[in-house]
This record gives structure tokens, C-alpha cells and sequence, in this order.
């Protein structure tokens, strides 16, 4: 039996750009079985509204797990199992990482070590945040660097990137 | 008489990335009558000022209407009479609806029904404002999830979408 | 002896999204002696491990000029004396500015005419800073439109400008 590399397509966008609707579509293209890795944790109402909204959106073909943290494991666990998995979105799971006091440096070279030999067509969203004015509080500073830095290094294993602006996806590599 | 549909041109931008001086630049491409729709309210001196130095560039061949937040009405009132548009713009439309306590859905909805079957060349000009991080109060957050939103559904609606940073202009759609 | 004109190279994106990265790789294709003005100040620790960061990044053959205010005099002084130069960064360059109560617009004058007659090859690198929410502070504001303002003369005086997102260039003009 050979094991065919995987494929790793990274989404990138700000807030409701459309970055989540463009994953779907994206995947869509491929058949097989699906996963669906969502960080968000409804700790409150507009986030549990957000969720929700999200899981309307897909159609019923989707196995969802819910995953705050430990998407490093679980990927090492759906790669083999499912054709299709969407991460959504990274910059949760980093902002979760930070909330939960983690090492973020040991658990981004975990993560990166986890999509490098993935069997499926992975394809991961997360949010460009680096692109406003620097935060007036420390943590917000070291959560924008801390995005950029593991959005650089997804960006780099991935095959190809995608910049999404208003619901227009542009190929970026 | 046949009506010819007019074209819908989106410009998207993060504040002085020169949306509104390349809507200009490109517009100068029609002749024609021309109408510019500044939603820019001057409730303080700095705001004042910017609207000022808007005007300032614009030549004598536009007509100026100020309005808040009626474009649709407005829309549909100019645009057979007059054959190239700006709205100027839509994200200080939003944050007009949203401070007056309006259904933006309605509003919306409302907008895109208006564009639809324009007659004249129509530029919308808009903030990109979801590539920072994530706001620390509720309205903020609001504001740019609906800006993040209403930029999707013009974007679809648009024949053609430029994103411009410094200047300089991109076609994605 | 003639002297050749230089060439501009104007590299944006936001923070952590390997702007400085970009300039030293694309920077390298070029031979010859090298100078890079950083103009970042070393005033809390978190700023000292930034830039320290950066230093070790850079390879010996760098010669380090740190200016955080008069880099317009520094450029008159290094452009004929160096091959290669990058400026690290504008935005922190303007910050320095606005902290020390100059006058902006004189020094952004100075700026544009001490690069438009450079003979080596400059390399640039700025902040884009305008696509998150409006701030709530107007010193943060004046701020976005000072950088957007400066960003738009330098792309028109650049050569060639690339906007980076995750460490990925991608070039605009």
C-alpha cells in the first residue's frame, strides 16, 4: 500500500471575509469523507451564536469535532481516517493556547510536525491580524506576533495559499 | 430605448490607502454626468477636515450629495440621471446606521437591491476594517463582522473588485 | 563617470508578516557593500528582544546604522557609499517622529526627496497599518492616516512595491 502525500491549501483573511464559506466551497472539489476541526469554545453568547451560525452552514456530509487545544493529536488522529479535514481557524486555537497559559512555541512545532505528513487534503483557515495599529496591551501585542509568526511557518509547509478579501479568494502561492 | 445595465465597479482599502483618489482616477476613465455620494458626516473638526480635503480634489465636474444614510433611496434617484456614481463611503455608512440604531440587515438588504440594476457606472468605495485584531468592546466587534458582511454581498454583486494599498491598485474580481 | 540611478524596492505588510525576512532574501541577489538602517529604539525590553531578534537574523556583512529620527540625512550619506541599503522600518521611523513632536509632513518631504535621487539599490520597509477598526484615540489616528499618507508617496516613488502576508510576497507594482 502507498501512501499518497496529503495536500495542504491555507486560507488566510480577516474577520467574515469569507474565508470559512471559501474552505467549503474549496473542499467541496473533493469527495470522500469529512472533518471538521472546530477551535471556537462558546464561552458566551456572540461566540455560541457565531458557532452555530457556522455549523448551518455546512451540509450534513461533515463529521465535526469540537477541539480547543489538542488539534495537534487530533489531526494525527482524522489524517488517515477522512479525505477532507478543515481546521477553522488557527488564530482560535492560538487565542486558546494563550487563555489556557501554554508553551505556544512547543505546541505551534507540534502542530507544524503534525500537517507535515498528512494523508489528506487539509486545508486550514486563520486570520491575518497584523495588519492594524499596534494594541495598547502587551497580550494583544504578543498574540498579533504570535499569529504571524505560526501564520509564516503554515504558510511556508502548506502548497498552496489563499488570501480571501469580501469573499474574493486570491492565490497567493 | 434600451436600458443598457450599468457597471459596478467595489474599491476596497484600509484608511488613506487612496480608495477614494483611485475611484476618482478610474471614474475620469466615463464622461458623462457625474455624481458623488459623500456619506461622511462632519460631527467634529477632524472629520470636518477630511471631508474638506476630499472636496478639495475633486473637480468642479461632480455633484456633491451628502447623505448619511438613505444611498438607497439615493441610488435609486441618481443613478438614471446621472452616468457615473461614487458612493464615498460604505463603511462610514454603517457606522452611521449603527449609531441612528438602524436594521442594518434591512438596510442591506435594501442596498443591494438598489445597485442591482443600475444604469450608470457606479464606484462603491469601502473599508476594509477585519485585518486587525480582535476589538476589546462589543460594538467594534459588531461593527466589523457587518462591515466584514456587507463587503461580502457588494463584492458578489460588483463586476469588477480592486483592493488598494498605498496607491496602488489590484483587480481580484 | 556616470552614475547609474538607483532602484527603489518598497516592501509592506503587517507585523510578523516577514517584511524584514523579505528584504534581506531579495536584498542578497544583490552584491556589494551593505548597509541596514534600523530605526527602531531599544526603550523597553520588549522592543530589546524584538530588534536583537532582527540582529541576529542578519548576516556580518551588514553594516548597522541605528537612526530612529533623521534617516533622510543618513540616506544622503549612504547611498553612494553602499551598494545595498534597507531602511527598517518607516512606521517605527514616523512613530519616532510623532513621539518627538516633528513636523511630519516636513520630515516626510525630506524623506521622499533624499530617496529620489539615491544611487544604490534602496530597499524599504513599512507598516501597513490602516485595515483594522477605527482607534479609539486620535493620536492612534493620526497616526493610520500619517503611515497610510507616507506609505501611498513612497509606493508612487518605489520602483517596485510587494505587499507580504505570512511570508509570502506578492508584487503590486
Amino acid at each position: 500500500m502507498t501512501h499518497n502525500k496529503g495536500n495542504i491549501c491555507f486560507i488566510l483573511g480577516g474577520t467574515r471575509s469569507g474565508k470559512s464559506g471559501f474552505a467549503l466551497r474549496k473542499s467541496s472539489e473533493f469527495s470522500g469523507k469529512k472533518a471538521y476541526i472546530a477551535t471556537a469554545q462558546a464561552l458566551d453568547d456572540e461566540m455560541k451564536e457565531r458557532i452555530d451560525k457556522h455549523k448551518r452552514e455546512r451540509s450534513g456530509d461533515w463529521t465535526t469535532f469540537e477541539e480547543p487545544a489538542n488539534i495537534s493529536g487530533l489531526i494525527k488522529y482524522v489524517h488517515n481516517k477522512y479525505d477532507v479535514v478543515i481546521i477553522d481557524c488557527l488564530t482560535l486555537w492560538l487565542s486558546n493556547l494563550m487563555l489556557a497559559d501554554s508553551n505556544i512555541e512547543n505546541e505551534s512545532d507540534r502542530f507544524i510536525s503534525s500537517i507535515s505528513d498528512v494523508h489528506c487534503s487539509l486545508f486550514i483557515v486563520s486570520n491575518e491580524v497584523g495588519l492594524g495599529i499596534v494594541p495598547d496591551n502587551a497580550v494583544a501585542r504578543k498574540f498579533r506576533d504570535t499569529a504571524g509568526y505560526v501564520n509564516q511557518r503554515v504558510a511556508e509547509t502548506a502548497d498552496e495559499v489563499y488570501l480571501v478579501t469580501a469573499g474574493i479568494p486570491v492565490k497567493i502561492k
